[in-house]
C-alpha cells in the first residue's frame, strides 16, 4: 500500500507518520511506499522498511498536485492547511491554499481518471459551525462559519463529497475536535491557549489565558487524532453513503475545568504558572465556536476517542511526550 | 440607484428586469441605471426612462466581472447559473460557470475596495439539500447536495456569507423552490417536467410525465420569486445576521395535486394531455430531491409568496403569460 500525506511536517502530520512508522501497515495491508510533503521538508524517517520520499512545496501551485499523485497513492491525507487565525488575517492566503489547494488536489486525482480511485482523508474543522447552537451540536446541523478558515474547510467538504459521489474518488471527511495537548510551540490558529495552558505549565513554564473560565469547548488528544485518521482511512466508506463529512467524537469541557484537571495531575504549583490576560481579538472569535457535540453517526461508524476525561488527556500528553514526567 | 442584473436573459431574469421596468424604482430608490448581462445578449428594453445597457458574455472568463461591477452598481442580481441537468452532465462547466464565476464576480466587489459594499442578492437552491430528509427541512437542517449543481450552490452561499462577514459585500441568498409554472420552452433543468406538464397542456400541447405521481415538491410561482429577489435586494440585512441564506417559502404538492389542480382550473380535457413515460434518469435525480420545507426564518424576515395553493400558481400563469385565456 502506497500512502501519500500533504502537511506532513504539522503537529498532526508528524503523529500520523510516526504511528504509521510504527505500525507498518494500514489496515491489512503493509506499507509500501510512502510520500510526505509539506510546505517545509518533513523530516526524513529513518529505517522506515519501505521507502519513504519527502517533498517541500506548495500544493497550491498549479501543476504540484499532479506531481503527488502521478504515482497513484492507494490513501492520500489531506491535513495541509492555513489555520484559522492565519486565514482569518491573510485572506488571499487562507482562499489560495485552504480552497484552492484543495481543489487542486482534489482535481489532479480525478484527472488521474481510468480506474483510479484511492481513499482521500480530509481533515475538516469544528470551525464549519457557527453561533448561535444548540447545546450540543448534532450530525444534521447546518454550516455556517464565522470564519474564513471554517468556510474553506465546509467548501472543502462539499468538494469531497461531490467528487466522491461522481466517483473521482473516496472521500472522508473527519471534523476535528480542537486537538489538546498540541506538542510543541504555539502556532497562529486562534485555538493555541486551549493547548499551551496545559503544556506550558507542565514543561515549568508561564501559560497566558486569553478568555475566561467559563469558555466551553470540544477537545481530543492527538493520540484520538491519530486514531480518526487511520479509522477514516481504512472503514469501509460506504456505510458513510452520500454524507462522507463527519462530526469526530471528543470531550467538552470548560476551561475551568482543563485547570482543575491540570490541578489534579499537576498539582497546584502547576497551575499557578497560568496567567489571566484577556485577549479581544481571540475571545471575539472563540465567542462564535461550538461548545459541545452529539457525535453520534461517528461513533455507530467505528470512530472511538482514546480518553474519557480531561484528567485522561493531560495523562496522555505526559506519556507520549514528557516521557512521564513533568516540571513539579 | 443602479442596478446590475447578471443572468439576466434567462426566465427569472426577465421576469425581474419586466418588473423593475414597470416599477422604475426599488424599495424607496429611483431606478437610474442598469446593466443587463447574460450569455446571449439580453433584449434591450424600449422606453425604459432610464439607461439600460445589456452586456452579452461569459461572466466566469477571467476579468469579466471587474467590468460590470466597474460602474459600482448599488444593487447586484445574480441569477446566472448552468442548470441541474446541464452541471450532471458537463461537470467541468458546472463548475466553472457556478462555483468559479461566483467567486470572480464576489472577488470583483471585493477589489473595488473603499467604501464600496453592494446589495448583493445571489439565487441559490433547493438543492443544496440531499435526501434522506425530515417531513419538512426547517431552517437549521445540513447541506449534503446530491447534484454537482447543488454543491456549486451550496458552496456560493459559504462564499456569499464570508464575504459579507468580511465586509467586501452585503449579500443575500436565496434558495428559491422549483418555479412552477415556467414560462416558454423547456430547458436542461431536470426538474422541467413540473412545469411541463401544466404549460404545455394549457397551450394545447401534449407533455411528459416521466416520474410517478406521488413524487412531491416545493414550488412557487415566478411572480413570487420575482417578489423574492425584489425583497432580498431592498430588506435590511442585518437582521439576518451571519446566516445570509435562506429557504424561500413556498408550496409542497404531489404531482398528482399539480394534475388535479389542472383538472380544476383547465378540465379533464386539457389534463388528459400529460403522457407518463418515465425516466430512469429523471427518476434518479428526483429522488434526492427535498419535497417540503418549514421555511419560518424567511417568512419572519418578510418573504412572502403570492399563492396559497396550486389552483393559485396556475390561475397567475394564465394571467401573467396567457393573457388570461388557455387552450380548452
Amino acid at each position: 500500500m502506497h500512502i501519500l500525506i500533504l502537511g506532513a511536517a504539522g503537529m498532526v502530520g508528524r503523529k500520523l507518520v510516526e504511528r504509521l512508522l510504527r505500525d507498518r501497515r494500514l489496515g491489512n495491508s503493509d506499507i509500501t511506499k510512502m510520500m510526505l510533503q509539506d510546505v517545509v521538508a518533513p523530516a526524513q524517517p529513518e529505517d522506515s522498511g519501505f521507502p519513504v520520499k519527502t517533498v517541500a512545496g506548495d500544493f497550491a501551485v498549479p501543476g504540484f498536485a499532479q506531481k503527488l499523485v502521478a504515482d497513484r497513492p492507494d490513501v492520500i491525507f489531506h491535513l495541509a492547511a492555513i489555520v484559522s487565525g492565519e486565514a482569518e488575517l491573510d485572506f488571499d492566503k487562507g482562499y489560495r491554499i485552504n480552497l484552492d489547494g484543495t481543489r487542486m488536489l482534489f482535481d489532479a486525482v480525478r484527472l488521474v481518471g481510468g480506474s483510479y480511485k484511492p481513499r482521500v482523508v480530509f481533515t475538516s474543522s469544528i470551525a464549519v459551525f457557527g453561533a448561535p447552537f444548540p447545546d450540543a451540536i448534532g450530525d444534521e446541523f447546518f454550516h455556517t462559519p464565522l470564519l474564513s478558515y471554517g468556510t474553506q474547510k465546509a467548501i472543502g467538504e462539499l468538494l469531497l463529497a461531490d467528487y466522491s459521489r461522481r466517483g473521482f474518488m473516496d472521500g472522508i471527511g473527519i471534523r476535528l475536535p480542537t486537538i489538546c495537548i498540541r506538542p510543541g510551540a504555539p502556532n497562529k490558529a486562534a485555538s493555541g491557549f486551549f493547548s499551551n495552558i496545559l503544556r506550558e505549565p507542565l514543561a515549568g513554564k508561564e501559560a497566558v489565558l486569553p478568555v475566561s473560565e467559563d469558555v466551553r469547548h470540544w477537545h481530543a488528544s492527538p493520540r484520538s487524532a491519530v486514531g480518526f485518521l487511520i479509522h477514516a482511512a481504512t472503514m469501509d466508506s460506504a456505510v458513510a453513503g452520500a454524507r462522507r463529512n463527519l462530526t469526530m467524537p471528543g470531550l467538552s469541557a470548560t476551561v475551568g475545568e482543563q485547570i482543575a484537571a491540570l490541578k489534579r495531575v499537576g498539582g497546584d504549583k502547576v497551575a499557578a504558572r497560568i496567567r489571566r490576560e484577556p485577549d479581544p481579538f481571540i475571545i471575539g472569535i472563540v465567542d462564535g465556536w461550538p461548545r459541545n457535540f452529539d457525535a453520534s453517526r461517528a461513533r455507530k461508524l467505528g470512530f472511538t476517542t482514546a480518553e474519557k476525561t480531561f484528567d485522561d488527556i493531560i495523562r496522555i500528553h505526559i506519556e507520549d511526550e514528557l516521557g512521564g514526567k513533568f516540571v513539579n
